[in-house]
């Protein structure tokens, strides 16, 4: 049997694993910070409408420029975001991975560098990896805070070509303030001049508005978005950005010719449709979320301030070995790596009430 | 206003324009070998059908191994390939293209080479330099066959560590046999070992059966396929391989997590399910692309062999020239670069009739 070892594979990939969380069958799984509400039926309905619609035309390439998907979701950012954009400042790909390839293959690649304030979204580092670009890891504080001294060194010492600043961050939850992203956007500008990517995957969820209106006069900055969690679509593949058109005619120079098919931007022009619906369930997660750290705080957890949809917790002398106790009360959550931290997506407040028991009964047993 | 060249892009894109052709509203488009069949009605219930059963589940993010998709795909390699092939042995992604940067990412990449043999299509030049890939053309004879004694020595000279073969070729529509194939993996692996990869695109619509069973006891050999053209579904964007298992294992060491949508999945299994009715029009198509070799021959066209859903004819002295002429009478080919000559994706009979009147009155003119 061949193994892949015995393949003429890239030195750096050899004994990797592929990136992702266990799929476990458990009966509550608040892992991978999917959003618990299916959609609704009038929605469901709609999506087989429009999906039949372009399945006639199937035999033909799909907008090779998603004309009607980007108008659509600048329009969807301009009434939400604070900031007025149009279908010139909208890209959009098969998830916000995607999108984030895009740029690093754009503005990052071999011989460049790209830098991210860890612990976060760890498929910047890995996308980084696999484009051929230099990682970084930049500094947070011990309250998972970015510290803009800090940070703003790190950027002038290495002066790298892409940053990343993951607002609500993933996996801790923590928001960054404009003031901050404007320090290090500076910074970035002084050293390069860098592009500055905000992953605001988690952006609706927050407490605070989005970080959009920063783009206004700032050719480098990109805020990236995804329908995964606030549209409650993680199975569409559907994430997007906004910054300024020449970014968006610069990544068009590196994406694969009509990369996004008919079927995912008929099914993400439905569920655009339902916004108002879908901004309701995030109304709900929200609170729900909130009340998540407030219980858990109650119980003595340390638990990191949240504003996404998932809370990180602890601090547990063996993180893993409390991520089983949980998982064997039929509850799955996430183990980062985050040391003494686990991550718990906010569910229904059916599966957020067995988390909450689980972690009740493993505080009181390590008690 | 800010230009791309405003941005800090990777150098090697300045003055770069985005890969595709035109696309233009015209009666009769000959120019992205599409199938022009629209997919039966039947089949545009089911895909609405399937859909809706998966967006039932949307919020959850997709079965990230395509378990039932490439259990299904291996079936109908199978079934037609002339060679038994399982899920092990098959991995799909969105369109050809992005199992072809899959690949790159695996086996070529910053510091490493791919070689083909031009011309051919020319996506493979372009993804190697989208992944890092030194691209190195590869001879063909003046009849676009591949001369293998000059392509052994290319490959022994230049020690690729990807080797292209595309089978049926685009533009040129030229087949190669297996036994050359196999003497140009034989250099591949005396030189490297290097990955082969063959490109069968346009498999179905070959007169010769496809080069799957080559795949036996040769884990360095890839054929890649698209359900873009056999399947009527460009707009679907579904390409796949199939390989050594190892290879699939290789692939999702780069493949970006959750890839493949649930819609993309759903819609493709439906296509699946009407394979028989899609592989009647193929055989519609392999027809009228014989009648218009046969019908250009008898115009005085040099027109090449061709094995797949399209030809190649000329010479003309001004290829440009007759490509607009033939525009002008309301029908669009394709101008790919190749000197003196057109490629003409074959359509319904009508189609093509408007297309030989088309050529007829510009042949004419000419003369």
């Amino acid at each position: 049997m061949t193994r892949i070892d015995d393949l003429p594979i890239r030195d750096e990939l050899r004994g990797k694993s592929p990136y992702g969380a266990p799929q476990l069958d458990v009966p509550v799984r608040l892992n991978t910070n999917e959003n618990p509400y299916p959609l609704p039926e009038a929605l469901v309905a709609r999506i087989a409408e429009r999906v039949a619609e372009v399945a006639r035309h199937l035999n033909r390439y799909p907008d090779r420029d998603a004309t009607e998907l980007r108008t659509e979701l600048a329009a969807y950012l301009t009434r939400t975001g604070g900031h007025e954009v149009t279908r010139a400042n909208v890209w959009a790909a098969n998830g916000s991975n995607e999108v984030l390839q895009q740029l690093l293959q754009t503005f990052g690649g071999p011989g460049r560098t790209a830098l991210g304030f860890e612990p976060s979204y760890s498929m910047h580092a890995l996308i980084s990896r696999g484009t051929g670009t230099g990682w970084i890891p930049g500094p947070r504080r011990d309250d998972f805070t970015i510290d803009v001294d800090a940070a703003v060194a790190a950027i002038a010492e290495h002066r790298p070509d892409v940053v990343f600043v993951c607002s609500p961050n993933n996996p801790t939850g923590t928001a960054v303030d404009a003031e901050t992203v404007l320090r290090l956007y500076d910074a970035a500008q002084a050293a390069g001049p860098s592009m500055v990517i905000v992953d605001e995957a988690y952006g609706e969820f927050s407490h605070h508005p989005s970080l959009l209106p920063l783009l206004a006069g700032r050719p480098h900055l990109v805020v990236s978005r995804t329908m995964s969690k606030a549209f409650g679509a993680a199975g569409l593949r559907l994430g997007y950005l906004a910054a300024d058109p020449a970014v968006v005619d610069a990544v068009q120079l590196v994406r694969l010719p009509y990369h996004l098919s008919s079927v995912t931007q008929a099914t993400a022009l439905a569920a655009l449709e339902h916004t108002d619906t879908l901004l309701g369930y995030v109304e709900r997660l929200k609170a729900e979320r909130d009340r998540i750290v407030t219980e858990l705080r109650a119980m003595g957890c340390d638990v990191t301030e949240s504003d996404a949809n998932f809370v990180q917790f602890g601090v547990f002398e063996d993180a893993h070995a409390a991520w089983r106790a949980i998982l064997d009360r039929g509850v799955l959550v996430r183990d980062n790596g985050v040391p003494g931290r686990l991550r718990v997506t906010a569910g229904t407040r059916e599966e957020n009430d067995a988390f909450l028991d689980a972690v009740r009964t493993v505080m009181k047993e390590n008690r």
